[in-house]
């Protein structure tokens, strides 16, 4: 590859655990990195359905970009909407200013697909944003607001129930925080309705949640569900939603107030900027290496990619792979700058599976090792305090919980009041 | 007062630090409480400029109403818009249903007045709600993020100015706050530009910022803003307000891209509703019991009512006066259920001013005792916490102060992407 006598230009678009990872592993590397998102925040994606069920803000899972990379000196730190990549003049554009790159990481993640009815989506957020979080997070405290106000008991039923659409971990921590959120914390403090009677519906395609995890703990995660009053139905598709609830295959119709999407995956437009072979979810096709046919400059990687490893197992889209992938992309170019060769490779190293059920219990598969219950619970809780960024947002988390924990509150019940007025 | 066979209804109209003490002091009083408000949450407003600023998440500064009066059985929290009051009929109205009331409190609050210039809100935010604090908190941090992506140094300055109008304790402590955020947080984070070269221009009308306080502590709280490079203009105003930043009298303009109104009141319209007379902020005017002319039924508390007390000094629209208020106006109620007579007339007790100027220096007044500096600082910051509501948001908040005093970092510096979606 020849470069002028200058330093190497990366530019990483995506400062999710993909992006944020290359950018790291590049610290030490005689590069020039820009990574660019349309945020200025990185986002712990993991707990952002506590997010959603007002048990944390959006500040405890969230540190600015910027912030991390303060001590990091070769790496700038732009905050922009990236809508297109050149890759013969090797630049990418915010429709404004051009950025020109040597290497180029794609770290642009994914969406929820809503299977060609985009249209739901305003009836069924699903669960990948702030904003995302903070919409569900209101009309699920909306909805019984409204039960207090109304006198009419159809409505009030409606009101009353959520059904999760996709029994996969986001489904199945969201309806586990619900049916807390629903039968415990608000209990005592209606007085025209009673908060236990709220229904959770969880709608799952195939024929049992967790559908990545070893069977008999899909068993114990639909009974730890069922303990909580969470009404699991599978092998049922979703036909149709509006604002009255959904509609399933058969044409069964369920009234819901609230309704949240969980099922599907889209991916980002990156794949179309670059041109690259994708498949049905829209992901990249990308070599051994994680690079793009015939660019070994241009490195895709996270959701935004669909890789098989060196074994032929398909990645799946967790935030350990994304990871994996950055920090493997990281070294491929400081390699490559100083004249090695192409590394081995990428190869996924699973480190497990995990989901919390509701504020005591879990479900984690780790090899061969597996914990349920409390136990699960507490190796969850302290899994993710582990990985989140700071002092500051372990030490809040922990007391949140904690505090939770014990007392039932929560401790961000806001209704926004920015959507309404 | 005539009530038949039943328990009198008392209905309270604002959550704020009057309704909610209103409500509270009717506890054990055998009436039928129903507290109205349109937000589902009491905010305490004193910590708002932390919401603003980044330092503080609005789940750590508000709590649910409701949940607040989960003990208290004879309150009803509906959460909804008043739009009208019937005088006549004694019934309150959101446009669908009616609610009828012996004893009405209106406990609706203010707003900030443009001065017969509404349309300069759209440029220049108040701080009164939630979405202000996150509206003023996404246009500093994004002006900072213009400022990166811009070439143009004319840009650039005007991405780097914040103006705030309005030199009373908002204003002076937003000041205090907006300046640490630029030249200390911030510092370090980005690559084309010093954010320590940020202006801050205070603009106060009259002679003296902080006009409420002694004047010698209006000399030390313009000596602490200049020490941490706060530009004070006093004696000057805002003759107009636009996209590009604010002119002055005598026609100077500000190039600012962030301005901050602090400035003025305009109370609520619930004067209009119950057709009082009204002061020229639109406060109603009220007798030395808090009730309104011809309409002993009728009470005006906190910014929504002109106050003069027993001793004919104007009452403050603080905290403190609109809580003593509603303890008054409950116990009044509470007297005259039990047939005893009218109380003597509110008498407003001062305990004091206090304001922030930063991270470690405060002025306080109380009395003819003072404080200021870090001592000043370190009393604010006790009272502060002891007013907040419940165990957690004490310790997360102060928590969150001691983190911010070591390492000058914020919790929440997000830039919500609800807005520009």
């Amino acid at each position: 590859m020849a470069i002028a006598n200058r330093r190497p230009r990366v530019v990483i678009i995506g400062a999710g655990f993909g992006g944020l990872e290359a950018a790291r592993s590049l610290s030490r590397a005689d590069v020039d990195i820009t990574l660019i998102d349309r945020r200025n925040f990185h986002l712990f994606q993991p707990l952002l359905y506590q997010v959603a069920t007002a048990a944390l803000s959006p500040g405890d899972i969230a540190w600015p970009t910027r912030s991390i990379f303060r001590n990091q000196k070769n790496v700038t730190v732009l905050m922009c909407e990236v809508s297109g990549v050149d890759i013969q003049a090797r630049t990418v554009t915010d429709g404004t200013a051009v950025i020109p790159y040597d290497f180029l990481i794609l770290a642009t993640g994914a969406a929820h697909s809503y299977f060609g009815h985009d249209e739901w989506s305003a009836f069924a957020p699903a669960l990948k944003t702030v904003d995302n979080a903070l919409t569900i997070r209101e009309r699920l405290l909306l909805a019984f607001e409204q039960a207090e106000l109304s006198s009419d008991p159809d409505a009030g039923a409606r009101f009353m129930t959520t059904v999760i659409v996709g029994g996969g971990a986001t489904g199945v921590e969201m309806a586990g925080a619900i049916a807390e959120l629903d039968h415990r914390t608000l209990l005592g403090e209606f007085r025209h309705f009673e908060p236990a009677q709220a229904r959770i519906i969880l709608i799952e395609a195939g024929p049992r949640v967790l559908p990545s995890f070893p069977e008999h703990l899909s068993a114990i995660a639909r009974a730890s569900l069922k303990s909580m009053r969470v009404e699991v139905r599978t092998g049922v598709s979703v036909t149709d939603c509006d604002a009255q609830g959904v509609t399933l295959t058969g044409g069964e119709k369920l009234h819901a107030a609230t309704i949240i999407w969980a099922a599907g995956v889209a991916a980002s437009p990156a794949g179309e900027w670059i041109g690259a072979i994708r498949d049905r979810a829209g992901r990249v096709e990308v070599s051994p290496d994680l690079t793009v046919q015939d660019h070994p400059e241009i490195f895709v990687i996270g959701d935004a990619a669909t890789v098989r490893d060196v074994d032929q197992h398909p990645v799946p889209g967790v935030a350990p792979a994304a990871k994996q992938m950055g920090r493997y992309v990281g070294r491929a170019i400081a390699a490559r700058i100083r004249g090695r060769g192409a590394p081995a490779a990428f190869k996924y190293q699973n480190w497990g599976d995990l989901a919390a059920i509701g504020r005591k219990s879990a479900v984690v598969s780790l090899g061969r090792f597996r914990l349920t219950g409390l136990m699960g619970w507490l190796f969850w809780g302290a899994a993710h305090i582990w990985f989140l960024i700071g002092f500051r947002s372990r030490v809040v988390v922990a007391f949140s919980w904690w505090w939770s924990y014990l007392t039932f509150q929560r401790g961000a019940r806001l209704i926004s009041d920015r959507d309404r007025t």
